[in-house]
């Protein structure tokens, strides 16, 4: 996995643009040009997220509403090609991950170092700022991670989904000899289970509905994986210290919530509904803290070290790649139990 | 307010006991006697909270139901007039505020410090433990805390709830400059307020239905008083940097969480519905933290000081005193809206 | 105190400039020309540090060596009177209090929120860059912190040994009811003592060598005032949850370290000797912990707010006011016990 | 390793005495009585410590000075043969690892989870309070905690000294993707070196100054070993996050200073010289933290579960067996490079 050798920038590339929902067109569109502070990505690989399936199929997510077209895909990574004025060229050629944000530097979320909380910030694939699933991308140098060689093209994507992995771990505390409960087993799931292992967690429990992902869960950080509904028993009784849900699914949320040990921690990352009944007396009387993760900052020098040394496997968790004639296919391929996780490789 | 002349303890006391929902009956009991660890007090006042009257309205708070014959009041001081076998003689004569918790010493929850979640806990007043609406009571002697003469009998009664407010202000991290917001004007949301200001918070904003205490909150704690339905915008665009529920109410609840700035967090110490819709997507996207307030613990040496400094008033807060034979009184006396914190005096 | 009319900004103005140890030079100089996020402020009032006198009479401090000629002050407020091409013309007017930093937007210290520990920081007064004894000065749009007109020119100033002291609170955690010690009761520290009463501490011993210093101690904060040789014993007894050394002096180091109780917290905030010989065992034996503060981030809302209610009393510390001319005079005037705060005045 | 049948509890009992600095006798002494809350420890191993050895060698630790006979030894695992009133009798029979402190219950520091800063500590092989080189001890019943089969009779043993890496761990952070330097490659020091492993540190610096212990970092933990001589500029140029001193060497302590990033943690736990001169300057301009451990509290459940799942490796460590006849051997075979571990078997 030798550095590539620059190459020449084009003028123009293809990207996958979603026109409306459930309908993405292959365009040619000028190369973005890097700004004084930014670098120019040529896009190696870049993993597809439950929220790009989610605009596909619905056009929207939250509050977001997809008005203009808008190219999706926010895990990614590749080859510094070109730089901005104030950028040292000695960066063309480093193979990076692309930590897809662009907050305001100067907002009291930023200066306090939840830069990821900043109101104004721009996020690949959101309405209004363009994706990775495209040839090039442009990013503040700072945010585009050099990687070494043991981290693959597809591991430098998903380190993004790692990075939320290792922001859960942090609000949770993860420690030695930990137990730990993830609702989930997802990507998102499976790269925090493997999170609480490499933090030390002595029992990492994880349910899923579906049995092709808990026996993935079973190869990717889980000590013990369990049926939400027929094991719902062990779940309540398993006194947690903290608990990580992945689903967004109310029943998991409140199944984790009920096996916390007192003053046991409960971070919300998975999306679903935007309200929950939650159990306030078992709050209250257990002083349990709930939390919830969106997205992440300072997380990407962390989710490095996990992926070089191998405490995290991440090229085990690609199940399928696609070219970016081929994003439609990409998209649709979560609805399959037995993909974890699909990545498009722009420049195939 | 010079220490009292120890006097003959006498064998048996008076003590009002909640027979069933709704009705109170002065018997005639043994005085009981300290166990080794433990100093018998003499009850000289005894705060009215709203869990008590729950219990002889309802016969029953949440889980907990009176099933036997239950002595309630936990909020009471006094002076130690005898003393177990390890306990220094020393003591007797002392004026003390009854910390009303028995946890086991050797529970995980214990150790760690969490003493009031140790799951073995004997509490005063709740079912299985007669509580201080009597002459004497016992309590181990490490949990009653000497006081000095500023503070006033009824002052020692009221630093109970001022531990909940103690409690709930470690939790909500209150600082200086901070912005604060608590809802429920009750003596423990009065409480809240007042400790909020102790602990520098620049804005205190209280909200209250009632404008009796909207204008009791204005003596006591808060910069600002609100409505919660007539300035629920207000509310709404707060920005606080922390939040805490003294009402229960789900509305309440909810519109304190919707006030948050990002980070923020908020404590539930109310307490209402065992169930609360909460904004789950908001509590993620701005990474909100939500937890409850159970009780307490180590609170005392911070309530005493706050007491004897007068950074806290307490004696402001009692609006009416009542003897033992009127417990019932008392006990109704919370329905009034001019009454913020009733107080028994058993000795009277 | 109405916001001043902007008057036209000049082409030239004047800065005492420190030509070499011991030697300032009113200079002409052409006013800075503020950069595309910064302002221009016209500076109202400069505080005195003790870093400038030590610059103005060593020529050096620590490692910084005054190598070129420097303009000295770091303790500054005034009026916006023109911006950058990306600042708001609406600024331009605004009294505001400048936080005298510029660091790095992108260092791994920045990002996790120690903006201030950003190991290419560029700060007022600091050999390379200039600093506010002079009538105009530039600074980023965000690090000129707007004040209300509660907080006068003065205040403005002063609002940076402030933000020292509010770092130092947040450092040794500062909270209701706590017992502290501060030693040192130059302007340091008395804004130590004065926050930490903000904060809630129930005691506040103050010890200085100095008794007009402990005079000025009794009206800025302590509870109690000590003289470090007379009172040795009280001080190595005190028992404190927690220490901020505000003197530099070793020996009041050691003693605040002696005064802790186990687990208590050290800040160290007075420079002095590079080197001090600590009493390891005892921090160990007790598990204490020893920090120190180099400047602050993310202090100045907070230190607005005390100033702003009158937590804080700044006004108050301001001993003595000197023009632009004089400049020499009041970096002279610390030497004189009864100076607590010298300000230079560089419109007057 | 199956549980062992309980035989009956003798009279008396064999234990090895310090008499004097620098002799043991082996006593014939009866054997120690359960308290109501207490267990009766058949012993089945016991680490030697190097303040056993100190003891031994010197008659005196610190301010402890052995006036009267001691029992050395606090490092201890069994099996439980006697339980008190109090305790149920179905833990006979029990393998247990010994936490070999008994705090008062009541004390500031034991309720807020300090119990081990409890100022009336009476702990194991102190002045005052015989230890386990005997073939039977009695310690209270929820500090004897029940080990699982996968943790051998030798690791109960070692649990101890795991718990002061758990311990120093807590304060130094360790967490995922981590830096850290230990320095100091003794028992203590391999077992915090495997301790920031499990946590998940990415890099484990080690430093000892003999090539065989860092031969043995090597297999115990260490990513990197060093010589604190040759590799100086390695280890000052490291800017890990945390560092552990488990040499009690000053040069040491100095050099982890020195390796530390801005807002490093620092954690002493190896002892040596009472006072060392530390640079305060640098701990200030990068807002260092320096503090100590003192043993631990709340850490057995967190070193079983390490020990259990082979997360840390102990009887690797254990590099040399000894009868209760052969305690002085053992006290003098720390001095041999190629121990790591002695441990005492007083039931052979």
């Amino acid at each position: 996995m030798s550095t590539p050798v620059p190459t020449p920038v084009p003028e123009s590339m293809r990207a996958a643009v979603l026109i409306r929902a459930g309908e993405i067109e292959l365009q040619q569109r000028p190369v973005p040009v890097p700004a004084a502070d930014e670098v120019l990505v040529r896009v190696h690989a870049v993993g597809v997220c439950g929220s790009d399936v989610h605009f596909y199929h619905e056009g929207r997510l939250g509050d977001w509403v997809v008005a203009e077209p808008l190219v999706l895909g926010h895990e990614s990574g590749g080859v510094i090609v070109a730089v901005g004025r104030d950028v040292s060229p000695a960066r063309i050629g480093q193979r990076v991950s692309v930590e897809p944000q662009h907050p305001s530097p100067s907002s009291a979320e930023t200066l306090r170092g939840d830069y990821h909380l900043d109101p104004e910030m721009r996020f690949y694939a959101v309405p209004g700022t363009d994706g990775a699933f495209q040839e090039y991308v442009t990013i503040q140098s700072h945010f585009a991670h050099a990687v070494p060689d043991s981290v693959s093209d597809n591991a430098a994507a998903l380190l993004e989904p790692l990075s939320v992995a290792v922001a859960a771990g942090r609000k949770a505390r993860f420690e030695v000899g930990a137990r730990v409960l993830v609702t989930g087993a997802g990507p998102v799931g499976l790269a925090v289970a493997q999170v609480a292992r490499a933090a030390g967690a002595a029992e990492v429990l994880v349910t899923d509905i579906s049995p092709t992902r808990r026996a993935a869960a079973a190869r990717f950080g889980a000590t013990t994986v369990l049926d939400p509904i027929a094991d719902a028993a062990a779940v309540a009784a398993a006194h947690v210290d903290s608990f990580v849900d992945a689903s967004g699914a109310a029943s998991a949320v409140r199944a984790g919530i009920e096996s916390l040990r007192p003053a046991g921690r409960a971070v919300l990352v998975g999306m679903g509904l935007p309200e929950i009944a939650l159990p306030i007396t078992r709050i209250q009387n257990s002083e349990l803290v709930i939390t919830g993760v969106f997205r992440y900052a300072n997380t990407w020098p962390t989710a490095i070290a996990l992926a070089a040394t191998g405490q995290v496997d991440l090229d085990g968790m690609v199940t399928g790649t696609f070219g970016l004639a081929e994003v439609q296919a990409a998209l649709d391929s979560p609805a399959d139990a037995a993909t974890i996780k699909s990545v498009v490789e722009p420049m195939r």
